[in-house]
């Protein structure tokens, strides 16, 4: 397999000026772009059908710290982790923390887990008994005290929560339920740490589900307060939803807090992000850059959210960080100014060539030409299979 | 074609009362649920491959009026008419208002037409040019002077703008210029008027549509104020979409407005209502009595919204009206207090089969016997056909 | 929770006789319908986030067996048992089929399991190894040595492989390969068995599936000859297909071998048949009483395939078969002759609603009526609650 | 707008000799698939909302062929036009062909129509009335006469039939019904004519089509023989749907017979192939390449099927015929030896990237080349606007 000859860039870089592209912007914009992976995105994953066991995956907080911190090396833009309790179970949460700085990393989003409890058949912050509302609600305090001691800026809760069947609890109930519990919770948190809401059509639940769309986590968000925002799992729609719209809208309101990058042509397949729908991810960027918030993580997080199942995890995230830098570096490649142009005078094709002449632009040899530069692998993906690190990890931690 | 005999009234009337189920109050709350008919319901409709000509189909908005007179005298629960500017032509809306209540009818939401004029090719209140947005205020405002000519409760606001092409034009800038239509268009209605705003996933727009879901809808209405709400129309959503969990959202949230009912199987199918997924609108008025808000139709307005294209107008009306009765009949055959307590046990399967046992209720006898104690026709669709009436209109109106 | 009085079946019984209906012959045909229960219906089961330990759940091919038995003797329908190997772990498959026999049950179709191994990441029948692809062989044969031991009428075929990611590997390679290992196994199978092949869109693959859909099986079901027929589980198609055309016209192509019952929403769901799309569960026994094959249970097997993850597998199972009894049954009080005549005349509503009379139609009397004529309770539900047998079985089984 | 400078495409070239690919093969087998434009595509077309006018939108037939023309000079690569009747109403084919021939062009599939008389209201070929089913073969049978007349190569039958409601007709009585025309029908069809059938899953029925699948085209193209074949149109499959594994199938079953290609997000959306699904494009001819009918246009017939309702048709379908240019050319940059042996290696990442360095490859520069060298602009689409006609025809035409 081989990766664009680094020559081709010249040719690049003659046709983004002639587009009059600003190439030290571009390529500053995305050196800029930092992707959040997620600790258990090196661990075992599967379907509810099998779990596939990989002999080199991470199985304590300390390898997918060390996975991470070689993604990181790799490709120079993976700097945070997020975590999710008790995935990643550790007593000394401060002593993980300087794990991670001493291999380059701070740990990032604190993900709580409210479905795993054998408490939580019927619901976590929904549950129609106080006694289970309030488990969860001590295990979200834990998460908290967790993200206060590793100086994490986010609190990123997935509700599993809904139902199976019609009738089988009160939907109404179960809102007034949940937003009792926020209130409460957010009042809690300090300034300057954010409670991302994730929503999520279906699955675990397969009736309906407390938080579903965007509609009801920006509801829940707006009520809640500035210190609330909503997360985008890019696997969390119904079939033909745009998201792309949902994220320019979401910038609008001002709530959008981040996202979950995966693939998905079905349900949440948690696949490799932009494997198979890599236009719809460039036109995420682009509502992205639209919006000012491309690249600048403090304020949108941009973390993977995937589930390996047959393949190595470290070169699924490796893949993950190219094609997120690839679908940014092509939304960059647009010529914005003639794209408003044509659009403000309603040329319909024109506009819409204006845009794809970004998306077919190859921007690898762009990509190649930065790591070069910083000092990394022309092709992240392709050294780490060069390096013999997977076997080395396989014979370590498979026995 | 038969219809369930009378008779069996007298089993299901006991079958209620050992469910628990106060009869007469069940019966008050049928009588009370009236449901408003569009003008355009009564004229020919189609798709885009045809249009077939149905001879007996209304064609002016008097004879549109006498047909929903007709439906109303038929089943006493369709009061009042939904018009359609500038389908419903005339110069003297006060004319027409007289009209209908010399019919014992009153008109009820205008609806204003943003996507037949040749200007709004690219779209009306997001359209790029200001001249366009301009032209399609004054038609908003001309809506506004019809309402409150014929006391019209609402404008009710579906707005077809989108665009067919990635980049074709700006989701955040169209944003922006629908959100200051609506400001300056709200400000000038009066209290007591509501702005009904509609969302669709998508058609005549194939890319994104500018009000696409709920959450852009609700956030709308929310920054608009009281004045504005959010109208459902069933056959608006994505695929797997639960509809009634975004009936129980916006009612919890005080933003439902109202409905446009008709059923789908693919897309904005317009059959009608409840033909072909009886089990979600009966869920939907589940949610309407758990809101609080079934059968008051001064807060929430139903309303069919429907394309009758090979089956006779009338008749489809009709029917519609029965599947609608039905659904809201059998959602108060539910015992609510012992599924409140099965619901609070966490007894999945217990509450759901007290959901289902409303749902297997076969209440058409019920229906029956309230028509014939209020002197209607027992069956009105069986009425209707028996009448000859739709054979004497075809006369009059096909030559 | 209370059922319909039995004393409202006279009511239904004289409407019955109205609409032309043989109540005799509906009588006879509801007990004449069969349902196979799978064995793995009353075990463990959950999603890939969590299986929520039911202390009930049977542990053994023995203890399912019991259940299953019990729900036969509840229910009288439910006499043969599927079985799934090696989730049904057995050393003497005679045994198990004496064991079934003493208690008035048979063994029914061997579902083999070509997922689960570590060798099949890939997949099975379909992988690019020969050595797989003959390892998945000769558990296949184990299978058929298994089915003639315990008289089994059918191999059941469901193929979990497929890709993830486009590129893996070649769909066409993947289907030659498939198309070579089931044409030299069929020719293995004796006559009067036959093998099953169901299709799926997707899960656990989510890219492409071997066997995606009922083109893909019949295809290969044409290919191999008589012995092959199509199986169709309900939860396995794409949103908005139209699952009762497509038995329609796998029946008119006599390739219709039988039925995975169950619910879904979005995507396989495996919910409780019936339980939020009623209508659809009756549309299709509509079709299958056209095509003459309802209810003749040794030509179209109609089987559960169902996860019961936060209710009692028992009453799971219970409430499966009555919401199967239900359409069935409404599918019977359609007035079949009047529906052809209406039909005929391109009487669009009149025959729709000579449809949906039968589906509006209460037939928990009538079922209830045959119950108590066999000697059944009359709600076999509440009978197992009341009976105390699950508390019981979690004591036992639970420690 | 800019399109790539060509002095880049020797950096193209380089890199597709650096992984291997035949440039030489490459060029030829691009120049060598040839896309058949659809008379319809020219004319004015638009929504069931709005049809709006666009004055250089062709009016009759022979405008249309002027049309045709006009693209073919341009691009080189759509020598044929399909032809609908009686959309295009001559009564002189002979002089319509002749008409063509003069233009460099031939004519291609004859196209019935068989939804737009008023008797097809409930159907043509499966209407429950003999009487409707004559009349629509006898429209069937004209098509034929034009077909030989003109010397088309198919008949491309899309079958608009279906129903709206349950029970409004038997779906299992329709089947048979369509299965004897089509049998009689196809045996008087000369050899060497192919019969297209076509599936779409609604529209403009909306609970059942006659022809909903490929399962459907497939077991009727089976039964018929091997005259008739299926047609996909890349719009008119439910959401998820893997087109490309229809196509691998098909083509491994030796029953494909062409494309209507379109892009959609939706439902038959009908926009501009390729415009924001362009993976799925590329997906569609490497499974064609697999197959060894890329290109090769007197077997497998690449058509465009889309309606322009927002932009100029004739740019519409320069943009078209460049989409899948651009696909193709993608997907001949694929190392297919490489990727074969990765394949074979269960290599997931390894044959997963070696797909998508052909989709990342930017093959602009490789078509403007080939373009120049045939004497063609680099970029047909800017040509045609550059050149001014559209002006010129939406005077002589908008009057």
């Amino acid at each position: 397999m081989t990766t664009p000859l680094s020559s081709s860039y010249a040719a690049l870089e003659a046709d983004l000026r002639a587009r009059g592209i600003d190439v030290g912007e571009t390529r500053a914009a995305i050196r800029a772009l930092k992707i959040e992976t997620p600790s258990w995105g090196y661990a075992q994953a599967g379907t509810r059908f099998k779990v596939f066991r990989h002999p080199a995956a991470a199985r304590t907080i300390q390898e997918k710290l060390d996975d991470a911190a070689l993604v990181h090396g790799l490709t120079g833009v993976c700097p945070t982790v997020a975590v999710h309790i008790p995935w990643d179970k550790t007593d000394d949460w401060a002593g993980v923390a300087k794990y991670a700085a001493e291999r380059g990393l701070a740990l990032g989003a604190v993900n709580p887990n409210l479905f795993q409890d054998n408490e939580y058949m019927l619901g976590s912050l929904c549950h129609p008994a106080a006694a289970v509302r309030k488990q969860a609600m001590i295990h979200m305090d834990y998460c908290l005290e967790i993200a206060k001691t590793i100086g994490s800026p986010a609190i990123s809760l997935w509700l599993a929560d809904g139902t199976n069947y019609p009738g089988q609890d009160s939907i109404r109930d179960r809102r007034r339920r949940l937003l009792d519990c926020l209130r409460e919770y957010i009042a809690r948190m300090p300034d300057g740490m954010i409670l991302l809401i994730e929503y999520k059509l279906f699955e675990p639940a397969f009736y309906h589900t407390d938080l579903a769309d965007w509609g009801a986590a920006f509801s829940m968000a707006g009520i809640l307060g500035p210190k609330a925002k909503v997360l985008v799992d890019t696997g969390h729609h119904a079939p033909g939803t745009n998201i792309e719209y949902i994220v320019a809208w979401l910038l609008a309101l001002d709530k959008l807090g981040g996202f979950h990058f995966n693939c998905r042509n079905y349900a949440d397949d948690d696949l490799i992000v932009g494997s198979s729908q890599p236009f719809q991810l460039f036109a995420i960027f682009h509502e992205l850059i639209n919006g000012g918030k491309a690249g600048r993580a403090a304020e949108v997080a941009y973390m993977l959210d995937q589930s390996h199942s047959i393949e190595n995890k470290i070169e699924a995230i490796l893949q993950s960080v190219q094609n997120v830098q690839i679908a940014y570096a092509k939304a960059l490649c647009v010529d914005r100014q003639a794209l408003a142009e044509a659009q403000q005078a309603g040329d319909v094709l024109g506009a819409h060539r204006l845009l794809t002449a970004g998306f077919e632009t190859d921007v690898r040899s762009l990509l190649t030409s930065i790591r070069e530069e910083d000092g990394r692998p022309a092709d992240p993906f392709q050294a780490f299979r060069a390096s013999g690190v997977a076997e080395k990890l396989a014979a370590e931690r498979g026995a």
